[in-house]
């Protein structure tokens, strides 16, 4: 089903009504869960999901990681066992939302993007990441089975450090933490692709060279659009009292603030820096461009009116028929004569040239 | 009447003088009411004016919907009923009139903008669409019978839902709701256009692509100024306390908050859009004319000197008269060493062309 | 005296110095009263300032309208009458003053400006209007006799409604409303001399259009600056609570802010599109170039190397001279062979051309 | 000492370190005196600064004017004298520093600039002015005397007016406000050289105009950056509530923000009346271009085919030994066919170039 | 290890993870202290990291000045033994994060930036600087040994002024104002190099000073990306009541701020002379391209048809043939006539282009 009739079918039903915006990217849902505190961590895949209610215990945190949204009855489920607001799930669902943040009653409901960049299609391509913050749990909804988060339930698995003794709130803020850092990963690479673009550019641009950084800006925007808001939802989570989060994990969030502001400072640095080179791509054709007509018009304006004079003595007037006609012809000296004065010809206009600075 | 004129002629009158600004898009005014609670449902058309009063009934929510805005005599005596302001009727009658809301002592005044997009004529059309809020009636002023609001008849009809249990606000959220959301279906429409535009531009632009877009900028310029105004709206509906708007409705006013958020989001997407577009436009012919002006110069620059020396020995000088007479003529190998002097100027020539990265 | 001269001598004077900066517009100034109450209306002409005094009446309104404002004497006499600050008749009679409000004890001082299109010479002339706001007076002072005012003249004398009944404020009211009202007749002139240029753009532009949409568009500024803070005057009139305004026409000020917003809007949109012109006009103007160009480099690369190539059949070397010398000359299919020759040069460049997308 | 070798040297120092960053542009430090009060007032020249203690007297107005600021060590003792911090005196002699308002506690310390333009080299010249505003005193320093001050001075001895009633802070309002005044006229004779400008940029523009439109735009921002910070100050001279300012005189002081305020729109309006100008200029000259390039490809497209032709029937093939070999040249009609011909090709390219509305 | 190399390696580690994200630009760091009060001054290296523990002490201020930070462990025992927040050591490492300023409960962090330029390669070049200030210490970490520093240990040696006088807090605002002092001169020679740029642009543009200007951009955006974060935390230490920091040393803040306030407007104002001159230089050469083409136009609209009527009577039709074949050749005044057709052809182009002002 194509966007156009998607959002045409979902015209006019109610508030809160499921339907999945984005595209399958996994065959089937997979709930992968968590559970731990400092001295034990139970980690399994879940069928059930009546299961998951049995599972909430005041003295584990409980990590649900749910991967794919297209299966909306079991998400559906999902949402009923935590008591979540319709209005939050729709959300999920619809991969083009925007990163927000809303706080209900017992829960934080977050949404943020995942970036992955195609070196070889040069795409940057977004992943919708949801996360609802409870208590002691945290659940994260995504649209496929990305690696940022790899990272972290190997650090679960290993250690018995901080990860193990803070609460979901922490987790969180890792979970959070590695997909930022992946920003940090993917605007290096672009930033070598930039790099690239600054050298063709200043070489030689061809019609390729122009379109590929027009798509690049364009990534370079769909960034923007994912980064961008993520530091505003970072700044109110540290602004805003939030009773979930504990106020001794106020220091990670700042950090966390940190990142995310070096990451939409480069970004838009970014995007002044093609500007810059777009700029600058004129300003050098402009010059090629006249350096090419000056070429052009030195050597119509001699050789044209050079092409004239032999012309002249091209034609075939009888000079039999009349004194008149071309009687140079016959001069003794008439040919040396026509040669000596395209050479000044040539002189003068040399002359004038070098005045004018073009040569 | 040409607005001109309408607007000479308003100027000066009194505040609240009732002209109808726009052109009469139907026939007769037709007055449409949902007389409903949870258990029952009247829908009928009105044609007496009187028998509005009658209907309000603090035990249903009454919703009349008047499509035309031609007849102001008609629309004079519905304000008289429900005692509204005169100046009110005026910018319900001025479909010029932006986006706005006005909080009276018993009611809500708001006026927004419903979209249609024309395809044959890309055009964008702008409906002005009126509501008036009380205690439990709601009065939607249409300039047309859009279809917008048939999804939420029908949906009054069949269920006794959500729809059917909240008051009045609910209904105007629905309402408003459901314009945000042909907002995106228009929205969406435009982009298919959008990267049609893209493909032509990069492929072959003619003096037609450029009015097209041209045009198209004047569209999303218009769909701004309907859209970006009501985003102010709906969030000071939000922000400031309503006594007409129930506590527990506000949930699904955020919901709405963040449609009409990604819209204008959206619609200034496009606009970035297409000034990159027109930007590429730029770079892509600058380049093509640096291509088609260094093939010239390559040309000119190599035949031009060459056919110079050609006319030289087309020269009639009598070479009978003196022995300077261009004696090259009879020189055994004359020809050749013209042929050879030439073939040198070329390759000198391209040499040099090479070395300026020409060829 | 030319306002640079005039500047220089008002440089040092004590601050409240009395210099008209415009030009003489009327000969004589007039002084026309208004004293009504809702049973009554005194309607004159006034010679003598000190009958000024006497009109003052708590029981009627006083509106003194000014016309012209060179003689500065008689306005300094008016100032002592109502016992005015000479700072704020120095503002009254710099014409070039930007509008501003500003609230003393006893009175209220406001300048706007008005609007006139002179559609012959494409010009906007400016006209500087003041008011000062009293108790139950109001004093207008107009460069000319403008005819927004005869509009209120009007209803003053025939109606017997709000406008007799309502105090100063609301006749002042009144009077900036029908400013205000002109300015809408004004921008819907411009934009039917806008929509004109648009065709001429697209279709011929020339050295003419060009200037002209130049000084359109310093026009528009013009405007900006005249209409723009009008909508600031009117916000903090709204805002902050004026003694002198009564809060029950509070709501006619909404709806002048009202207009004056959509005023706004539009000055502001027509700026847009004036620039959206000029940038079509700058892609169109390029495409053209483009073509133009092609045209040239197709022409010039096929028939220059074709003129060199008769050209060199055209040279004179003699034959009989040498079997080197042009041999070609004599050949039995010579002239066919060269004929041939040029046919496969031409449809090689065309198949080339062809390939380039040229043609 | 260049301004790079004096940063080099004032780097590392103490704050508040004494270095007169300026040109030296009288030849020695000159120290006048006004002390006054309603009846009386002395003038004169002060050499021993010693002096200057004891002239401070409550029931007196002491203003000290200071000219030449390259004597560091007469500036300390005056400094010392007045009790003043020595990062004063630092920005003081710091004639690159920016406008500033600094409150002691028992001064005001204010820095402005006066503009000077010097029509002749068409540049604007900045001179540093600073203010110390004790209870009852006034010190000036001045680069250089300039004659905005004169006219003050003047005052002082003619009139026994509000300046010799009114205490320091009025003095410092009056020279202020001369300042202000002063770039005013200087703003009205930038305004004659801009006008100036367009009609060359519209009629014959060259290099030259260009360097000086670039030039102008230069002198234009310099002083916006005298200009615009004034502004502030003087706002917050008001909005604050100076111990050192009567209320009494803050109308004056409003009245003078009023002209700041006009002189800051004034320089911002002739900013983007240049960009206005350089835009103008950009699009005429593309429109000449796109001319110029009209008439050559015309003429070109008309008569390089046509040279093309009568240059294979000047070629010398020889008829008599073939045939084939060009035997139109012996036809009868042949040159008159040729002719045709070529009338034939002209008639077609000019209905091709009407059509396309070259001609 | 590359950059990118780098951030994968990070992502998905514990906060406060250190890695150096810099090059290594020393052999070993070294760590030197100056402890001091207003009678005694101790200066040493440290090898023993341990032992700086002990030389804190009430009495005198201790200021330890490391160089050098690629050995994480040495650093990461300093922290221990000040009692640093790990989280702080990561951004101390980290020599690509922007300045900021952290408050911790018992210590002020701060990261700036020193400025360095290299006028051979025309390259800015940035060290990472960060501050931990205590009670009576001060921490200073720098990439490598800077000279701005070197001043102000002189300083330390040599006066027992108020630099050994204050405690910590005013050593922090020496090192920062000596950093802040050499923006200035860099500043300064950023100037003249500009001023450089300008006459080139002016005069004779070739593709290498637009890439310098390209890159100085760029150089300039790394500067103020360096200077202007510090403007920031300067106004928020004075701004904040900060407990390290004494009353009596706001004044120094203050003068601080004015440089740093200095700095950015200059930066601010070399970022538009560059937009300027890239804009003028677009314009001259828009100029010059004019110009060019004017030459070539008027020159082949001359010659071109010239040289097709000569090529006319260069056609060898046998006259012999027919009475039609080119009898002008035997005409008495063929030649003649022809050369004064010629003539008034050119006279007649002539007249056309001084119409059009072309001449």
């Amino acid at each position: 089903m194509s966007k156009l009739n998607l959002a045409r079918k979902k015209h006019g039903m109610s508030p809160g009504s499921l339907v999945f915006t984005g595209e399958k990217k996994v065959e089937e849902i997979t709930i992968d869960i968590f559970q731990y505190n400092q001295t034990s961590l139970i980690e399994k895949k879940i069928d059930n999901i009546a299961e998951l209610k049995e599972l909430l215990n005041p003295q584990t945190v409980l990590w649900i990681n749910i991967c794919g949204l297209h299966e909306v009855d079991k998400l559906e489920r999902v949402r009923e066992t935590f008591n979540i607001n319709p209005l939050v799930l729709e959300d999920i669902l619809n991969v083009t939302h925007s990163p927000k943040l809303e706080e209900y009653e017992d829960y934080l409901f977050l949404i943020c993007k995942s970036i992955d960049y195609d070196p070889e299609n040069k795409k940057v391509s977004v992943e919708h990441i949801s996360f609802i913050l409870g208590k002691n749990y945290l659940i994260t909804f995504q649209e496929t089975e990305g690696d940022e988060f790899d990272l972290i339930r190997e650090r679960l698995r290993v250690t018995k450090g901080r990860i193990r003794k803070l609460g979901a709130d922490y987790l969180m803020y890792r979970l959070l933490d590695s997909i930022v850092d992946n920003y940090t990963v993917i605007l290096l690479q672009l930033d070598e692709i930039m790099e690239n673009f600054e050298d063709v550019l200043l070489d030689k641009p061809n019609q390729d060279t122009i379109e590929e950084i027009y798509h690049f800006r364009k990534e370079i925007n769909k960034l923007r659009r994912s980064v961008i808001p993520l530091k505003e939802i970072i700044y109110s989570l540290i602004k805003d009292i939030q009773p979930l989060i504990h106020k001794s994990n106020m220091i990670f969030l700042k950090d966390l603030e940190d990142h995310i502001k070096s990451a939409v400072e480069t970004v838009e640095n970014y995007k002044e820096q093609i500007n810059n080179m777009i700029e600058i791509y004129r300003s050098t054709s402009q010059l090629k461009l006249n350096e090419t007509l000056k070429v052009l018009t030195i050597i119509s304006t001699i050789f044209i009116p050079l092409t004239f004079i032999v012309g002249i003595y091209g034609m075939n007037f009888n000079s039999d028929a009349s004194p008149f006609n071309m009687p140079e012809l016959n001069w003794y000296l008439g040919y040396p004569f026509v040669l000596g004065f395209m050479l000044i010809v040539v002189v003068v206009l040399l002359i004038i040239f070098r005045k004018k600075d073009w040569i």
